[in-house]
């Protein structure tokens, strides 16, 4: 009789950061699909395109023209979902939609302020991170780090989100290399539950390790276990002070997450050999993406950190990076997270060791070089 | 000097059934679109398909053959998520992926059983739900029952959910209409966090009302806000047991819920006046929802309620049906809920008194007839 097999046998894993659990169904990948596919991405771009509302000295929707810039840009977002000025939300303002029920449990509404800044990775509307060079992505890194700085000093900002959605299955609506940062005046969901794991995974061992970290601990974890042989790794690859692995409790088919190896709460903390680590990481990490199915691979990803500089938990925070990328089988089948995923939990086609291994056997070099 | 407006400024409102909070920017709904637009769905089908896999009489990808059925017809899905039969997860397996980890925090991991079955709502490939008559949905309605109360005697089985996708945005691969039923051993995240707001609701209020519901006392605050006039209305349609409304804390730009009037746990609860006047509350529904923008709407739909029927919070459940519709702008222009939404929290372009103005305002006639 046989017994147990994470590759043949559904099972779920428990997400200790965001406290949720993801059904994995490894033999479903072996289902036909007949559905939707996507449009292959990655066609050929112009190294400049003079329609582009990105490229350097080009008029925006709005009619503000863009810098001729040579390196990245940053420029407030013209359709920001958020501004730094409006009235309050009042018990009043609030009658008008919920009546004589403002003051019930069940209206609970807070007014959202902040700013949305636009982060032009590079002049090149052709190229997209695995594409540009070390010391490009360098400055990347350096231009988050200067809006952390920037808006982590302003008493109205309580939480900055950098992100990046790649191509058009994400929502992107412009090729041209580019993220976005969303700073608010509040800590949103997903990261206040982050904080909460993290926050009560330190407590619990405070009296022996006043300085336990969960993410601290699962990097060395992931160390072991890659150590130990093909089947229990789910590394991708490292250097000297990131890593970047298919989390085990991954929800999209070849999710990943870049953690920082020692405990650093925020991008603002990087010296400069920590830039050039990360920098290498992002870049062979998206460059093993693009190869995985020869094309531009899409995504969202984002960063999580301490909320700003200044918030109490900041000592608490590990920096990482999220990858969220849809594509499953190939650069035209994706997965879908839909009725059941949206209504019961998460569930996944391949296992998270898998989805390591798969990528682990990309080339370095880039499939375009 | 202006005060708050709903429709023009930023918040946040708090969805105290999931537990999270929804982002709003009603002004960027202005903002014009130039990512990816969809096929529009809503092309012409015959009534039988020979190349359909759900079709009457027709064989299926494994070999099976469907029967020649004439109303709803139930089968096991040929590529089910989970199996009834499978080894135990054990320690010792577990070592396989983690190593000297197995025992840590880190790597949580249950085994998942149960069952999948796929539901035809009707023999003919040609209809949706919307153009189904009255009879025909509630005998889908009497079909989800019997699978209910059948699934619900096992002992192996904990929870059951019951879901559609619909149209091939929403990751559905057939158009014949059909929806599926995924019961498991466990009972998954997302009815877990409604069961806790549902139960800590009632434990809160159960020195004066021991069958306090947040449910029961929501659909009653809706209806007040409704008569309250046009500015503070949810309501879509409603009859003497069932009410459609934009929930206050809609994430999906037209996301609906339909709920029972009164505290009903399960769908096999529903007498047979009340199937009439769900199946007419679904009818009227998916129909303003194609009559939007004039196509065959996608969505995701699933059923929340007791998890089985015997269940030991069964009795704090209340049936509803959730509506997570992706279109935003047309039959061709969706949101995405990407980057700033996985990293951070969900955001929506309008505010959900908005999008229930515009579902009112449509007709009860389909579009096609
Ligand atoms: O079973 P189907 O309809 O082929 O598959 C669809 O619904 C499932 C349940 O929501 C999802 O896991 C799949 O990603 C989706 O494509
Ligand atoms: O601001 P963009 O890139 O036009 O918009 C994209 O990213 C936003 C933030 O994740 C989403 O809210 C939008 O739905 C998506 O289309």
């Amino acid at each position: 009789e046989e017994g147990f097999s994470f590759s043949d046998h559904s099972h779920r894993r428990f997400n200790p950061l965001a406290g949720s659990w993801v059904l994995c169904s490894p033999h479903r990948a072996k289902r036909p699909w007949l559905g939707q596919v996507e449009d292959a991405p990655g066609e050929q771009r112009p190294a400049h395109d003079p329609s582009c509302f990105l490229c350097p000295g080009n008029r925006r929707a709005t009619g503000a023209t863009n810098d001729r810039y040579t390196s990245t840009y940053v420029f407030p977002n013209d359709y920001a979902a958020v501004h730094a000025e409006q009235p309050d939300c009042s018990t009043d303002s609030l009658a008008v939609v919920a009546g004589e029920n403002a003051s019930s449990a069940l209206f609970r509404v807070e007014s959202a302020r902040g700013q949305c800044s636009v982060v032009c990775f590079s002049p090149r509307h052709d190229l997209t991170l695995p594409e540009l060079g070390l010391g490009e992505i360098c400055q990347v890194i350096r231009t988050w780090q200067g809006i952390y700085a920037e808006l982590s000093a302003k008493p109205s900002i309580a939480y900055i989100q950098i992100f990046e959605n790649k191509g058009a299955a994400m929502g992107c609506s412009n090729p041209h290399p580019h993220g976005q940062v969303w700073a608010l005046s509040v800590v949103p969901s997903e990261p206040a539950k982050e904080i909460e794991s993290l926050k009560a995974y330190r407590q619990a061992r405070i009296s022996t390790n006043p300085s336990a970290c969960m993410l601290c601990a699962y990097v060395s974890a992931e160390e072991d276990n890659a150590a130990a042989g093909e089947q229990s790794s789910r590394l991708v690859l490292q250097n000297k002070s990131f890593m970047a692995l298919v989390p085990f409790w991954a929800t999209w088919p070849f999710e990943t997450m870049i953690v920082a190896k020692s405990h650093v709460a925020s991008i603002a903390d990087l010296c400069e050999s920590q830039i050039a680590d990360l920098a290498e990481i992002m870049q062979g990490l998206t460059c093993r993406y693009d190869n995985l199915f020869q094309c531009s691979f899409p995504y969202s990803m984002g960063l999580h950190q301490a909320p700003t500089a200044t918030h109490p938990d900041a000592a608490c925070c590990h920096l990482h990076m999220h990858f969220y990328p849809p594509l499953l089988r190939s650069a035209t089948v994706r997965k879908f997270l839909v009725g059941f995923e949206m209504m019961a939990e998460p569930q996944r086609d391949l296992t998270a060791e898998q989805a390591a291994s798969r990528l682990r056997a990309q080339s370095s070099t880039h499939y375009k070089l």
